[in-house]
């Protein structure tokens, strides 16, 4: 391919609406355009990619016995009824008639479309276990798009399905997927993606894993042990408070235990511990007293107010569930955060925060567990970080006024407590216990989902055993988006100037640049190395162009290719060309312009090799 | 792959809603499953055969200098807002809103998306000229999908876009293109695909081409002169009356040129023409006479109420504007049809049969051209059909009356004639002036459009030339529906067993069948030649299952692979193997295991030699 004939524009400013590197560097590489908010066309260069990472997904789908098929993207809304989806999803699903009226939808996920494929096909259970994928066009109505390719609306993702007769089977296959997307990931060019423990989500099913690039770009939060290596999406993780209390929901706690809690957890931000700890045991016997805090409505109004840390208070998080409005009230202990996943998937329903009138009966910004005044129908819900305290403040239920010396087990002797908390830095870490967690943002690459039965029984999916007995298969699924997949690499490989591919998914393997293209000669030997290269297999991009040597190797640059030759008339002088690799300077080398392409081919292998050294075995 | 564990369901049955061989055999086999009105899943073989029609694809693609891209499938509606289109097409573009309530679209064509992805790019004559292309989904409501995978409403297409700062590069390409459409249509398999003149449609443009399967099992009527060679789709075909009328719009046309005509054209269908013509001569000075016609409403019962053939009335079909509902009447002789297709073309807007009220003062049944009381805004056409003759009946414009004796030049002085009606066999040739033409049924597999500036100019896109000056760059189109083309090669490639699929796009090169499975020795010889096969780089499919020689060899012919190799115990025990050709009975010989490689190897080069020969020269 010649520069000069590439279609797509290459420029230096970064966007203003760029967040993220891989977003700013595939626009001003012209790898993409944007058409409307969350939906971008690909240019040559980005579809080039796409394509080899389809092919890498593909190659090894098919190593697990996977079989390719393609299911619609426009789906018959009758199919989501099956499953229950129809009704239970969001807007995210996007929803519309066709011109008889009939209702359907764009396909996000296609579990309902892969058992409507099989249902017949798999009901008898020698045909079982088996799997199929596809790579095709999905919609996502997001309410945020953001980061480019990194959250879309319609992106191209590789969705696959498993059906098993046993548990067992499913997880047997289930570990050989998760090797094949460790593999794929680092065929790719990203060995350093982990896999953590997730939440189902609106996917069903019992146990899930994520597969995460860690980079400060992501938008998911990654919950990491360094000590024993545990590692969950936020969403998923633990929280843990005692080491004591690790294998027991009611294990013993004192106040001391929680002050020493209180002094480890996310030290960082809470400075004043050491006179809080005091403080607390100052006050454990100490009786509720209303404390008059005008215009105080926040935990850290409160805590100012009173010189008290925020995890001295107990603060109350106000939702209202999805369905019918009715009020969900949270308390925890005021440094920790909700974790929505948590609470969504205790409940079994969505919820939203709420909107607090006068007529609840609730005072916001004074809302405690003592003689609350709730509506009817509201649920009251106690974090475990709560279990055991003493001495903390919290609402009054009237404006204006807070407690102090809340005493939970005196106070709130009902209170059932449960993990609805967020982990965080510092924490104690729920496998090996020690308090070691750290908080990192990823961006998730890859999920697998052992779904159960949630879409084969909703969809009466059957299959007849050796007996003749019938019974529900079970099933797994497997994702990765394409087009994020790409922009992760970006993120994960790239310098100030652009990316820097891998060579298994690179655009072109070499960038060949002709300095002072009107010098004939120089001119004359580009166009032997050209020619030569194609020959011997090698994909090049071949800069043609009559420009400066600043925007030829700019545009190198941001079109990322691994290895670069250049051609110039110092360089003819000696018979030579450089080699070198893009984003190492230090490796440029003179090479003799006969032995060129066999350097190139060389330098190809190496890369190639180095890649795939990193790559896991298959299982 | 092994067939026991190949994915989809095989039967006997033709399903009763199946009208073409490709639907009923592509559902048989287990190739696709239907899903919705018009929308269908692809099983794996399916999948494999469109894979390699989209690898010939793009490898025809990027000899033309291609670039592959990707549009978004759903579009902003303001995109076709730009162009015009979000109005002028009708309700086969699926409208919808996202869930902020932003118009959108489902891309069923590229245009737009095209110009805008290069508008910016292509701003400068240097880049000119280039074509872009992406092989993706896209949705079409149409109001009657039918014949499977020949109408459906979602279907994977490769669509090209090329760019050109003159109509003369743009022809060029357009040949070049023409060609590369020929040799994708004989590498798939289907050399005896035929280009024809077509109608731009709602494309809009000068010049199109589409590529035609003739197979009676076609949607689309195509005109053939098999003495020149002429071929046109029945919509752009111009339909001749007299050899002498070809070259002038006011050729000379007198009573018995018409009875020549009247004559010849259609002769299979009306028979009585000998007696027409003295009964139109004897009448052709007579003046016009009322007739009372009671319950005489179509033009067959007015020619038996009168006992003349329909070539001698004058008929009348009504139609109304989509845009206001206004009447158009056109006349035309009673024997022809309608091409509605140029007369929407001529009066640049879409057209509905009419719904006849009272209030519109036309009797239908009853309308004819002379003291014709239609409504305000009725647009009146004659066909040419009409001009110059006489003798004719017609409608009175009165319940219940015709007129006999209407004589054109002396009855509707102020008539213009223009081409509408529809060609039809027997036919005068537009180019080399024989009654010779034949109507062929035939199955769009790919077109072809000169678009012209009809989106660049809308959509504003300009470029500078060498002086400066700003100018709007014309563009060509070229399209190929994937799965159409599949099915297309299924209708011309089968028996009534199933696809005989060419060896360039089969699902798999070789079905080796191991007859009574249950034999140890003959499982062992056709495991061996499994593996060998493999090994060899033959895509194989591997029937080991224990069934029947019946089920065997049906599920053999309904998958189609074009090679078969037949393991048995009574081959086994000459050491032999039975290697056939798919459709060829006579084709069987028995091979020694051990050269059974090399003799497979050789027979798919012989297919794909053959198959090679008939694919024309890139130009």
């Amino acid at each position: 391919m010649k520069l000069s004939k590439l279609v797509g524009d290459r420029f230096k400013e970064t966007p203003s609406d760029c967040v993220v590197a891989s977003h700013a560097l595939m626009l001003r590489g012209g790898y993409m355009k944007y058409v409307a908010n969350g939906i971008y066309s690909s240019l040559p260069p980005l579809k080039r990619i796409t394509k080899k990472i389809e092919e890498i997904i593909r190659e090894e789908m098919d190593a697990l016995d996977g079989q390719e098929v393609s299911f619609p993207v426009a789906l018959p809304a009758s199919l989501w009824e099956e499953s229950g989806r129809y009704t239970s999803v969001g807007s995210e699903l996007l929803r519309f008639t066709d011109r008889n009226g009939a209702k359907m939808v764009l396909g996000m996920t296609h579990e309902e479309a892969a058992v409507q494929l099989v249902r017949e096909y798999a009901s008898t259970y020698s045909r079982y276990p088996f799997m199929i994928y596809q790579i095709q066009t999905k919609f996502r109505d997001e309410a945020r798009p953001r980061a480019g390719l990194i959250r879309v609306r319609e992106f191209t993702m590789k969705d696959a399905y498993s059906f098993h007769t046993s548990q067992e089977d499913l997880e047997s296959y289930y570990a050989r997927c998760l090797r094949a997307y460790q593999r794929i990931f680092a065929r790719a060019g990203i060995p350093e993606v982990v896999c953590v423990a997730s939440d189902s989500g609106m996917m069903g099913g019992s146990l899930s894993h994520e597969f995460m690039l860690l980079t400060p770009a992501g938008e998911d939060s990654i919950v990491l042990c360094p000590e024993c290596g545990y590692s969950a999406n936020m969403e998923a993780a633990e929280c843990i408070y005692h080491t004591e209390e690790r294998n027991t929901e009611k294990g013993s706690a004192d106040g001391s235990a929680d002050a020493d809690q209180a002094d480890g957890a996310d030290s960082g931000i809470r400075c004043g511990n050491a006179s809080l700890r005091e403080n607390a045991s100052a006050d454990d016997s100490s009786s509720l007293l209303p404390v008059e805090t005008p215009g105080v409505h926040t935990i850290e109004e409160l805590a100012d107010f009173l010189h008290i840390a925020p995890s001295s208070t107990c603060k109350a998080v106000v939702y209202q569930k999805n369905q019918d409005d009715s009020f969900c009230v949270l308390f925890l202990r005021g440094d920790l955060e909700v974790n929505e996943a948590k609470l969504t998937s205790f409940l079994g329903e969505d919820i939203h925060p709420a909107v607090i009138t006068e007529e609840s009966g609730l005072q916001a910004g004074f809302i405690g567990p003592v003689s609350l005044q709730a509506p009817e129908g509201t649920t009251v819900l106690f974090d475990r970080s709560l279990e055991g305290l003493s001495g903390l403040a919290c609402g009054a239920n009237k404006e204006g006024w807070h407690l102090t010396g809340l005493d939970m087990k005196r106070d709130c002797p009902d209170a059932v407590y449960r993990d609805f908390a967020k982990a965080f830095a510092g924490g104690i870490c729920p496998v090996c216990g020690r308090r070691s967690l750290t908080i990192s943002r990823g961006i998730e690459v890859g999920n697998i989902f052992q779904l159960g039965d949630k879409y084969s029984r909703s969809m009466h999916m059957q299959y007849v055993d050796e007996k003749g007995n019938s019974h529900t298969p079970i099933m797994g699924c497997y994702g990765i988006g394409v087009g994020r997949l790409a922009a992760s690499v970006c993120e994960a490989k790239h310098d100030d100037y652009g990316p820097i591919w891998p060579i298994s998914i690179a655009p072109w393997q070499v960038h060949l640049c002709c300095m002072r293209g009107d010098n004939a000669e120089v001119r004359a030997q580009a166009d032997r190395l050209y020619e030569a290269l194609q020959k011997a297999g090698v994909e090049v991009l071949y800069d043609d162009r009559n420009v400066s040597a600043g925007v030829m190797f700019s545009d190198a640059d941001l079109l990322g290719a691994p290895v670069r030759l250049v051609a110039s008339p110092r360089n003819l002088k000696e018979g030579c060309v450089e080699l070198s690799l893009r984003g190492d300077k230090a490796s440029a080398v003179k090479i003799p312009e006969e032995t060129a392409v066999d350097s190139v081919l060389a330098k190809i292998g190496e890369l190639e090799e180095a890649l795939e050294a990193k790559v896991p075995e298959r299982i």
